[in-house]
């Protein structure tokens, strides 16, 4: 019996976690949660699951929450994540928060030495160097939930990293991916929320819609897999069936498919390296699909995937501020604050306008991340 | 360096094997090889290669070739490949002869404990139960060359074998796969050797046009892997770029993929559990293709592969009578003696008239084999 700890549980990545923990009650405990504000689910939860602590973002949440429940420990805010995540009782760290947010917990769970299922990419992201050096030193893997990630990692079984040619993300397209740049000036927040394959939470939609989100898994792949950028190629794939693939040495390629279903990957983050039955999810048939398509990213059509690439290869602080920059930005355009294509704008101002500074520390990261989000914030 | 001793040397997959070889000298040297008739050819490999041991069909060809070559051992038919199997000096056997004369050589290097890549089909179709007994009694891994095979092969790569559900072989369908049952009664061989995809010998070119080909590696599948006849799935998949897949207990699927180039396997089968460059191979360029397609396989249009899927799940002898029927059925229509559509008719009377023996020895195999092709060649 493994004990999970999960935080973002009432988010999409953490609702599907506890979907599989459902399916196998006898490997998996639900141990702790973490989450923002939904005090009703969290409080479902928590009825059926009977997690020994939780974890709340502010001090209202954990008022609102101790009237409908009680032999419960509440912590708050990201101390409170840390502290679960550190938990001698945790056995698997499944980190589903969104945003940067999630980044200490993560550390502190390599620092313990914890089972990690990384589905926040944002960690990443931002701090992929402290993240894989703390990884490289407590000797800790971390196992990606990320579909693109997962299928990387699945393709990368009992292989030889150093026979890695290149690694291929495939992307859908996402929401506007038929649009040409002129028809996204009248685009709304319900359209972008209108992903053609994945049900996934806000953020991760927008980003799929920009182009983003697949740029953050190019950085997300090039610390997960130490694999350079020159060696990491984006693909369309409109059907979201071959999940992603490797280009070994001799040319060979492997690859893992499936329906578009994020407990495939959850699971196997939980239960790798062995796997077990997930009768919830339904068998891919390619015969009924009968075509798969493939195309080629145009970088000029999704400029956020350009800024991705180059905040990578450059390094150092760029990819906190793009990070930073992208969290404010859909933040900004679900709240109608700015347009879609103004998305792109900010991102590109943020960074244009920032200083490199060389393999920054946590502390400089978190004050960086900050200081980004509160210039947008001031100016919109 | 690893010494190779290589069945079927003039074939198609013995020309491969070679272009691998000479692509990593410092890697591997042609111990022996042996071939059929072909002695331009061989003679060839011979002054290029220079092997410490030859082996030739029969004394004819023996007193051509020894015109041509001096400081060369040269040994005769099944003996000596039997011979060249178990020398000391073979580390690994790579065994491309066409047909059921390479039983003997497999069992033979078996014994030995020799590392065996395996391109011929038909000893596993017609001896399964014997070669793999063979192989699991003496702790010898036999490592496959067909595309189909090796792409599994690769997929169950750190994998467990309890959690596969179905494997899914791809078929290109053959020369004739858009052709209806009706317009097949016209065809020619020159027709039939038109492989869409694939360039082969003759005799797996025909058995690709009438689909024997998928259907012996069907049970080709069943005996390498372990794996019953209803957890085989096969499906049309006409560019041949997915060579086969794995689907496991959570439904996540993995492929191996590339262009269609044999050299690709083979490779694979003397490097493994590592890669090599593959320089001479073309990297797959799905953006290029844009379009794989998947269709449902027609039994009663192919019903060479039904057939062979009824006498795999007998089991038995008939295996034995489906090869040796199929072997005669398609020599007698490259040589004009019956029509396409005949070599269906061919094998499937041959099954039914054939009274199974259970679990026949390697005695009753040959003798079964050969009274088939006998009975044939009589009649036609």
């Amino acid at each position: 019996m493994k004990n999970i700890t999960l935080l973002g549980a009432t988010g999409s990545i953490g609702l599907q976690t506890i979907d599989v923990i459902k399916e196998h009650p006898e490997q998996f405990n639900l141990y702790a949660i973490a989450f923002g504000k939904n005090v009703d689910k969290a409080t479902e939860i928590i009825e059926a699951f009977k997690p020994k602590k939780v974890v709340v973002q502010d001090e209202q949440t954990r008022r609102e929450l101790s009237i409908h429940t009680d032999q419960l420990t509440i912590l708050v805010g990201k101390e409170g994540m840390e502290e679960v995540s550190a938990d001698p009782e945790t056995d698997v760290l499944v980190n589903a928060v969104m945003g940067s947010v999630g980044l200490g917990a993560t550390l502190t769970a390599i620092k313990h030495k914890k089972q990690i299922a990384i589905a926040n990419k944002e960690t990443l992201v931002t701090a992929g160097h402290l993240v894989m050096e703390a990884a490289k030193h407590y000797g800790v893997d971390l196992l990606p939930v990320d579909s693109e990630h997962s299928a990387i990692f699945q393709s990368l079984n009992g292989e030889s990293r150093k026979d890695i040619n290149k690694i291929i993300l495939t992307a859908s397209g996402g929401s506007f991916r038929d649009k040409t740049r002129e028809q996204l000036k009248g685009v709304t927040v319900a359209d972008a929320l209108n992903h053609p394959n994945w049900s996934m939470g806000a953020k991760i939609t927008i980003d799929s819609a920009t182009m983003m989100n697949k740029g953050l898994e190019v950085i997300e792949a090039h610390w997960l897999f130490d694999i350079p950028y020159d060696k990491i190629e984006v693909i369309q794939h409109k059907e979201s069936i071959i999940h992603s693939m490797v280009e070994y040495a001799d040319k060979s390629i492997i690859a893992q498919l499936g329906t578009p279903d994020m407990r495939v990957p959850i699971q196997y983050a939980l239960t790798y390296p062995n796997r077990l039955p997930l009768s919830a999810s339904k068998s891919l048939d390619l015969v009924e699909l009968s075509t798969l398509h493939f195309a080629k990213m145009d970088m000029d059509r999704f400029p956020c995937l350009a800024f991705a690439y180059h905040a990578g290869e450059k390094g150092g602080s760029l990819p906190t501020v793009l990070n930073a920059a992208n969290e404010a930005a859909v933040d900004l355009f679900l709240r109608e604050k700015i347009t879609f294509l103004e998305i792109e704008d900010v991102i590109e101002q943020a960074m244009t306008s920032h200083k490199i500074i060389e393999n920054p520390d946590l502390d400089t990261i978190n004050a960086i991340d900050a200081e980004t989000r509160k210039k947008l914030y001031e100016k919109y």
